[in-house]
């Protein structure tokens, strides 16, 4: 039984695994359960019984990378100083995984459409961000950390488009973009102390 | 004769933007030539008349944009502080027409794959709006308008993928995100002198 449970619980992570690779071929809209079973080596009926749509299949890897990234930068710590840096640890994680960054971006393209199945999700996901950022600035403002007149709110969303915007320009520019160096360098432009 | 050729002018550009309305609700991976010909009301015979493959029907969606923008915003200024000036003009434009914007957005990020017909595109477009900012940050730091310490290097990059990662923002955020207002902030951030 414990066993049985096991192996369901591993095929489950493969076929996410799986996913991810096909999506990042053939974008979420130009994939198939079909092709992702075959590419996993089970039916697609096996397949139907872990992820019975593809949209839970799509929930299902977007979920697994946020509690990934929680779980490695520990972005669950408060807002400041401090969780900017993390935000600087995950973008040089993500340069060394471009595989997952390229889904994702593509993803949060495709579902700039409100009907696409990812929409909700990449809706809460980048005001979480947001709000993130922007209370994390306010933080700075409050202990004087931020430079005279820069305002939390714009500073905030801007950090978060400057992620996405930078990860297309990194994944299109075939090595000669410095990701993580434009990251710091917008924050240090707006900083009032070193960022470390 | 002179009225043939007039048709098959505007019958071409009809059929352009037929497509960019097709791309913006499948994307381009997920559009035909033979639904792009049925939406235009001609045969798909007739439609690879004028576009032999999808490829080049993409080919003549973008290149119609760059064409439409570099008049419309004189984006043939020198670099400088006028220039910049003109990029906030086309954001301002680009709110007014989420549907071109939605389009470009999923395209640039389909296209990081270097086997899509557009990736060149991109890669080439890329780099002239990279170069663009980054003289006319230069020319700013020349005359002593940009703020000590602020790199053209980076405050150029940063300010080509800002404008596309505000895009994918304000796309799907339904209203909540001031484009404009963002990429103003980012820029008297980093001036010595008024935006105007």
């Amino acid at each position: 039984m414990a066993e049985g449970y096991l192996k369901g619980r591993i095929r489950r992570e493969d076929i996410i695994t799986t996913a991810v690779s096909v999506y990042a071929e053939a974008g979420y809209h130009g994939s198939s359960l079909r092709e992702i079973a075959r590419r996993s080596g089970i039916t697609h009926a096996g397949l139907l019984y872990y992820f019975p749509t593809k949209e839970a299949l799509l929930a299902a890897v977007l979920e697994r990378r946020d509690s990934e990234d929680t779980e490695r930068e520990h972005l669950a710590v408060p807002p400041g100083l401090d969780a900017l840096r993390h935000l600087i640890a995950l973008a040089a994680h993500n340069v060394q995984h471009p595989g997952i960054v390229d889904v994702y971006a593509r993803l949060a393209a495709e579902a700039v459409a409100a009907e696409h199945p990812a929409h909700d999700y990449f809706e809460r996901h980048y005001k979480m961000a947001r709000d993130y950022a922007v209370a994390s600035f306010q933080v700075l403002a409050e202990r004087g950390e931020l430079r005279p007149g820069v305002d939390p709110a714009y500073a905030g969303l801007n950090l978060v488009a400057l992620m996405d915007g930078l990860q297309v320009q990194w994944l299109s520019g075939g090595g000669a973009v410095d990701l993580v160096g434009a990251l710091r360098s917008y924050l240090e432009s707006l900083l009032a102390v070193p960022l470390g």
